[in-house]
């Protein structure tokens, strides 16, 4: 054991890790959507969730103005819209028609659900707390939708073998647990 | 899409977590350990974690207190560990030696770090929120100590296929995700 930089801890366990798509609404009501890797449950009863979102994100404002998420978990066919989402934006761009991803209306939140996800959590921020460069959002969550026909939910993964990769641009890489040995 | 129960939901991507090892001290200074899949990273600069503990653990009480706590993770060789210090507790009991993992001293925590862990943390909490029935604990990384043979680090799993179960009780499923495809 001995001392090193934080990178070469992180480098041990940084993957693999459960990405999901965050919903929101800015001022003018309109749907944003970004990628988010960290995200945690931290209840169970009542079933709560903690997304963190960093300060200079459009997302930030979107959520801080309106005080409510949605998680959607996305599946296999929703790889390259994970990468696409997790882009900075300042919330021109219609990510949900660039990237196929299908709107609905929830029962709590005006942010939307996304139909072509695997299972959808509306979230009303509860509280929320500055962590360095992101803020940590604590939403109750209030609904939960599932998809009828699930898809295996994606990971951001690193380079270790054992894992199916999707989609990756740059350093991230997104994927699945292989789930078929080959023959 | 259809609503659901929130278990419905969580059934679909429950799994992996990425599960570590979190030490602090009661009031007493005496060390103390449980196992955290509720943990993830909450800032690049400076590097934080949050991690989710039950209000109702003795190791809230502990954290509470001494404002620090150390994120060991562990790998392949401590999966009967992490089931072990899953369980409830009062700090009775001398987990460390019950699991042989080995102590050092750190230098910002009297929090000790986990020589047969793969990488520490040492934080220091910086604010905490509450989170239904449990405690979000953001801590600032101050130091990180690696093993200079790391082993692969552990995850919570479920029944899909994919991984390596090292130890299960109950409900949990310890292992890895299978990195050797047999022939």
């Amino acid at each position: 054991m001995k001392k090193s930089s934080f990178k070469a801890g992180m480098d041990l366990w940084r993957t693999p890790e459960k990405v999901v798509l965050v919903t929101s609404i800015n001022e003018q009501g309109k749907p944003q959507v970004i990628s988010v890797g960290w995200n945690m449950r931290v209840s169970f009863d009542p079933p709560m969730f903690a997304i963190a979102v960093g300060n200079s994100r459009y997302m930030y404002k979107c959520i801080n103005f309106s005080k409510e998420f949605v998680i959607s978990v996305p599946g296999t066919d929703l790889a390259d819209a994970v990468i696409g989402c997790g882009e900075p934006g300042q919330g021109e761009e219609d990510r949900f028609k660039k990237y196929g991803l299908k709107t609905k209306q929830g029962d709590y939140c005006k942010s939307p659900l996304i139909e072509n996800c695997i299972a959808n959590f509306e979230c009303l921020v509860k509280d929320h707390v500055k962590s360095g460069d992101h803020t940590i959002f604590v939403g109750k969550v209030m609904n939960t939708w599932v998809n009828e026909k699930p898809l295996p939910n994606l990971l951001m993964i690193g380079d270790e073998p054992g894992y199916d990769v999707l989609a990756e641009a740059g350093l991230y890489k997104i994927g699945v647990v292989k789930r078929e040995i080959p023959s």
